[in-house]
């Protein structure tokens, strides 16, 4: 949940007894050190750090990165947030220096998304007893996961709000739903998965279960709890709106997302962009103010397909929810299996 | 499941204790009368018929299906089968007069996808006791199928084979997995929901149930099955491809479907197509041959993103395994209850 995932926030749900993950993609080192020592500072319990494990940075041109700033100067005009200079954008990710700064600071739980480290990477990560996570959005992925060592893997399914972590083949052709990818996934593969994708309550967590996950994971469910450092406005648009109002999209960042759709959206996807994640940085500035007021026009409205599910209350007593409901469901479920099945 | 849905398929899956549908789309009026009088001479049991319940005919202008046509000419030559007419074309279905021998016919269950049927028909219908099934694949054509009176709502999820059943808004919008569509559609009707999509063992079933539904339908899952007229090579594409082996195209019908990659759509994509559903006609004579000769390249290869999971066996034996893997999957649910949540 990158954007809303202070250290606050992932100790606050490490506490309320789940797994707490802090998005460290777009953190430099320094930071990424610096929230992690504020995590163990408020919790005691083990949390997670997810970066993107992007293979190779294809920097962009100058030419290229001057053509696409161009296209946003109206936003940095009103906003009055200063424009990202060339060389920040190129310089915007060290992926390196991020693992090293995750690796040296010994986190129980260390997930990655949109590829696999390398395989030194994930050795020494396997030396100091790091869990690793990997996210696969095809069982492609999965199998390539597996061969690396993964100690669980996390079955992204095309409900799920946020970037797409497709890493082979393309994003649009691994568009697959829970109830395809989930058993599939488990059948390729002998470690535990993780469901991810439109699970906000307990029906989506004993289906998820049925289709033979060990866990889930959910983003979307905990942006709108009192605890979420999301604006009101944003916690509002995620409840407020239909599956059928999101759409994936590059304009924020250059990869593939789901997100609501608004007019920043509609006004840039015919406009050059650069790669991911690039682009990030050039519309950051602007973003990240509108996302401090809570202007849902100007910024990235990441939410997975069940978003009217989504429910304001404080995170323990969602958490409490979850597993009253899926206790529920499953009571359900035994019921009709005594009486609806012979 | 166009194409398969022979009247002796349907009474066998209504012999195997399953409600059978036969995909009346492409039939014509007496074509419809003769199916249902050869599945009632099959079977006892209740039986559905499927219809596209398009709203208006869009006829393309003559200057539009030589265009289309024009493109298709190699494939005409190849398999060595005649042109289809102009005439042929723009009158190929007639809505009302298929309405009409359904309704005459006095089945037990009439489904229909990609629209309502306007008042009259809903009523008429009603008046003699049939049930009505209507397809939504968003939660919008879910309040209005139910606003129109249907008994059961089908809610086509992302993941199904086949056309898309999306008649408000766009189908691209309405790519909805399964585990946010269904809690969905079940939270905003009170009629029955049938989940579709991706389903094709005891844990799509049980996960279907958790998620609300109270039924399920399976499309591929039986296209594989011994009794399926399908080509022994279509079978085996089912069956070996993976889910992102499948995508959206329109190059069969002019409507949107899922379906296994081959030549065809890659040769076609780009071409200028004829409104749904009267490209079909065009390409039908030709893939016709390819159906019944296994040329997997040449015709529409519909499957969900499942297809790994469809498996060969007697249609009778399927119906008994996925009762007994469903009995399965809810037990381990009930063990994983007390044992896992507490």
């Amino acid at each position: 949940m990158a954007g809303a995932d202070t250290p606050q926030f992932v100790a606050a749900a490490c506490n309320a007894g789940i797994l707490g993950s802090l998005g460290a993609q777009y953190r430099s080192p320094d930071e990424i050190r610096k929230a992690i020592e504020e995590i163990r500072s408020l919790t005691d319990k083990p949390f997670a750090v997810n970066l993107f494990a992007l293979d190779r940075q294809m920097v962009p041109s100058t030419e290229q990165i001057e053509e696409a700033r161009s296209c946003l100067q109206e936003y940095y005009e009103q906003f009055g947030v200063s424009i990202p200079s060339t060389d920040s954008v190129k310089t915007v990710i060290d992926p390196e220096a991020q693992l090293q700064a995750v690796l040296d600071a010994r986190v129980p739980v260390f997930s990655f998304t949109l590829g696999i480290p390398q395989a030194k990477w994930m050795e020494a990560f396997k030396r100091q007893s790091t869990l690793l996570f990997g996210a696969a959005t095809n069982v492609k992925e999965a199998r390539a996961l597996e061969a690396a060592g993964v100690d669980a893997i996390t079955a992204q399914s095309s409900e799920a709000g946020g970037h797409r972590g497709t890493f082979i083949g393309s994003y649009e052709k691994s568009m697959i739903g829970g109830l395809a990818l989930i058993p599939q996934v488990v059948d390729a593969v002998k470690v535990p998965v993780i469901a991810a994708g439109g699970i906000m309550d307990g029906r989506g967590i004993a289906a998820a279960f049925a289709l033979g996950a060990q866990g889930v994971q959910m983003g979307t469910a905990f942006l709108t709890v009192t605890e979420s450092p999301a604006h009101a406005a944003y916690k509002k648009a995620i409840r407020e709106h239909d599956a059928d109002d999101t759409t994936i999209t590059k304009v924020f960042s250059g990869g593939a997302a789901r997100g609501i759709e608004n007019a920043f959206i509609a006004a840039n996807s015919d406009r050059p962009l650069l790669p991911f994640p690039f682009h990030n940085s050039l519309t950051r500035p602007f973003r990240r103010i509108a996302n401090e007021t809570g202007q849902n026009e100007y910024t990235n409205l990441w939410s997975g397909q069940s978003g009217r599910l989504a429910r304001e209350m404080a995170l323990s007593d969602l958490v409490q929810h979850l597993m009253a409901e899926t206790e529920d469901v499953l009571n359900k479920l035994n019921g009709l299996k005594m009486s609806g099945l012979h």
